[in-house]
């Protein structure tokens, strides 16, 4: 089984990285572009076929290793 | 508009991030966790109402700065 991870910085907390890809798009010359955040985008084979237990492991690994919850958020996505 | 940008390693570029976490999760107790591949996820707020030209402009984005895509894919969403 496949899972996807976003692990995206909370709001409120301070995203230099992506206030940096910001300003550099606006003198890029895309006037359009305001507020930009970036993230972790984690993608993992899993040797799981339940559903739910994947799920929960995955939880677990967020929470243990892959997001920093104090200033983080995560969410999961199982494809396939 | 908001838009979501992933930019993903293609298929074949070494990915030492990646590989990192992934025996870093199973050193931790998850052994069920196979390849591991990270990539960026962009979150931008636009200013701009027509889809169609939204998505041009940061497919241009994209080429010109999200993306190195020499070694890196990249797939655009809108959101809203």
């Amino acid at each position: 089984m496949k899972a996807r991870v976003h692990v995206t910085l909370k709001n409120g907390v301070l995203d230099p990285q992506g206030k940096a890809i910001g300003h550099s798009l606006n003198r890029l010359g895309f006037p359009e572009v305001g507020d930009v955040r970036q993230g972790k985008f984690i993608e993992l084979e899993l040797d799981e076929t339940d559903k739910a237990k994947a799920k929960a492991r995955l939880d677990e690994m967020c929470r243990k290793l892959l997001a920093n919850t104090v200033i983080e958020n995560y969410s999961i996505e199982l494809v396939g």
